[in-house]
């Protein structure tokens, strides 16, 4: 059992607005009528529950359905722009008049939109999405950002952040928030990335840059493979799988596990962790303390290593550019990589029994020369007869977008699940 | 989002019949203003809920907490046995004259109680627990089952478990339910054994036996681990761990991960298959297809190959026995696998970040040989100072009983979860 439920009138409200809100995101334009049903409520209950929403201009009416079948059984035609829902507990036959019944509810191009940031190892983007899933605004700079000092980066990421408000405030959207993908660990619900090896940072709050820019706005910080994950899980499919392992790659190897539709953070917040899954117990030292780790095999440097580059020299967008010009070394690198990932993917597959295993983020580009391989291991330790069903691979069609996009959607996904919270109008 | 979620008025009242019953369950004897108090409900909606549960015998009133400090605010005192709640509607100050405020509720002797069975590899057990958790009654049959026909059997399981069933309604008790703990894989949501190594078992449906006993009362078959792990979050620790992994043993390895006080049941319900996570990639050949899985190197037959018996010879209690006699083979057959199931773990808590691992059923047995080994290899694995938390390992004070006393508080849980279902009753 768990308390978090509602049981107030008030939590019950507040779910229920969020129910509406969800429902016609994802399946408006829809009357009044059409969201009643989907929901399990009674037409004045939404009624109420709509205009509330249009009050805070989340949702506006289109034009009537088909002209001519509001019927109102008072003697008075409700006015356009006076008519008020006031209670669940009106009787049904009055509550048939509030609200122009027929007319399509949507959600408004105007209204919020959540803000998405991603710390790459050789970009900065910042993006807007709105209640649709739409991308409104964008920016992206190209930059190397290895070993780099914090300071400038975000100062950087500042001035983007500032760019892409102004736009969308100049088309009348209102931001409601910011949510930042950061390639390492992030402490639970804090600002803070304790390690990102890559960029070279440890110990890094991003607050004291960004909040500023945000002018009270809501601010969070998520590791990339999270944030990827639950990109997947919005948008990535129709219908998009609840139970799942995400697996991304930069110099590391990141995973994310969504179990039942929700991402599986840990109790630290350090769940995911398949790099350091151990795939030979005696293999090379790993920088964690262990050996073995999947990271000695199919990070990043361990690949450049094992085709012939000198870290440094390379990175994973030339891997994929030498491996589709047919280079012999780089493949074979990889063949061994996607062993490697098969190994461990196998652990994870009998641990978790997931309907499917996803390459995502830099491991997209990379799925063609490692798939083989890794479904090879994969299939052949977890193809029991009596336990079928696992072992399935996609590749992301979000590919490297996924984070960025998964950390605009988490600030829609907030708006959508409260949406009488409106930090848009704080 | 989740749509489970009540949003409707009988789910509301549904769920909060069950915060009810939970908290008296947890916390009782309390008086209604005291539930009222944790459960953030009036006064008056906790009387109505406590009214319904009186007449259906799920909670009784003891006598006054304090005699004398009952207040009535009309005129007429409450008479006894005819005070009615009629409704969350009342004014707070009529309600207060309802249902003797003062009186402590709490679980009735005579109400219902769940029944747990064990199918064992070497014995039936069957037991009933009543809604304090109580172990009201039981039956255990030693017996091997290895390689055993299913059908005298269940013969037997089911005379067990009409012989407690006699028992407990004897003494006013109502069983509410039959839950049954099978050491293999059982069919998500079916009473269907798919494969149970141990017992020689393979596709048998539990059902036909047991339907008949029941007369009527719902059945569940679920697997130990999972069952195991279950006992642990709900008896086997205070505060009881909410993020676990649960490893018993009996000639597999089973394993069934609980998330955010959930058990993670996989999308074909096969999660848990820690005995086929890889330790060795290139090892021994598994019967699962993979070669150097964990079972390879910790199952049962391999320990007693490793200490020098022959399989059939021994089993995990003569293991035990051997070990605190100071066999050597055997100890350092049980340090081998410790260190099998410290890699394996590695990997686990790698992914899944929890608070502990819990060693539970047979495997709590051997814990004094298995530890050293298994905490210096999950140690050294999962060490990573900026990753600190992981790995620790503690041993389930439920031993070998947890699975059975799980199944029967599974369905102890389920009676608090929707008191007003009342199976008993049909």
């Amino acid at each position: 059992m768990s308390t978090e439920l509602p049981h107030t009138q008030q939590g019950i409200r507040r779910r229920n607005l969020s129910l509406v809100m969800h429902t016609v995101a994802a399946q408006g334009p829809l009357s009044r009528a059409a969201v009643a049903g989907r929901i399990g409520l009674t037409r004045a209950a939404v009624s109420t529950l709509v205009d509330e929403l249009i009050r805070a201009e989340l949702l506006v009416e289109l034009g009537p359905e088909r002209p001519g079948t509001a019927q109102a059984t008072g003697s008075a035609q409700p006015r356009p722009g006076t008519a008020q829902a006031t209670g669940s507990s009106q009787p049904h036959g009055s509550a048939r008049t509030v609200g122009r019944p027929g007319n399509a509810l949507t959600i408004g191009e105007r209204g919020p939109v959540g803000l998405g940031a991603e710390i790459g190892v050789d970009r900065l983007a910042v993006c807007a999405v709105d209640l649709h899933g739409k991308v409104r605004a964008g920016a992206v700079l190209e930059s190397d950002h290895r070993d780099s000092a914090p300071d400038p980066v975000l100062k950087e990421l500042t001035r983007l952040v500032r760019q892409v408000t102004a736009t969308v405030r100049g088309a009348g959207l209102k931001p409601a928030g910011l949510a930042v993908a950061v390639p390492g660990l992030v402490a639970r619900d804090s600002h803070t990335v304790v390690r990102a090896p890559n960029l070279g940072w440890s110990d890094i709050d991003l607050g004291p840059h960004l909040l500023d820019a945000l002018d009270g706005l809501p601010l969070s910080v998520d590791n990339e493979a999270n944030l990827g994950a639950l990109a997947e899980l919005w948008i990535g499919g129709d219908p998009a799988p609840q139970d799942f392992v995400h697996v991304s790659a930069e110099i590391g190897i990141g995973a994310a596990v969504v179990v039942g539709g929700r991402l599986l953070r840990g109790t630290h917040g350090f769940a995911g962790e398949l790099g350091h899954v151990p795939v030979r117990p005696e293999g090379p030292p790993c920088r964690c303390g262990g050996r073995g780790c999947l990271e000695q095999y199919a990070g990043e440097e361990a690949v450049l290593r094992a085709a012939g580059l000198t870290p440094g020299e390379g990175r994973i967008g030339l891997l994929s550019a030498l491996a589709a010009d047919g280079d012999q070394r780089v493949r074979k690198a990889l063949r061994g990589a996607g062993s490697a990932l098969g190994i461990a993917l196998a652990g994870a597959v009998n641990l978790l029994d997931p309907q499917t295993v996803v390459l995502g983020g830099a491991l997209s580009k990379l799925a063609p020369w490692l798939l083989p391989s890794l479904e090879r291991e994969l299939g052949r330790r977890t193809a029991d007869p009596e336990r079928p069903g696992g072992g399935t691979v996609s590749v992301s069609r979000l590919g490297s977008q996924g984070p960025l996009l998964g950390a605009a959607h988490s600030v829609v996904q907030a708006v959508l699940d409260d949406p009488s919270a409106a930090p848009w109008n704080r």
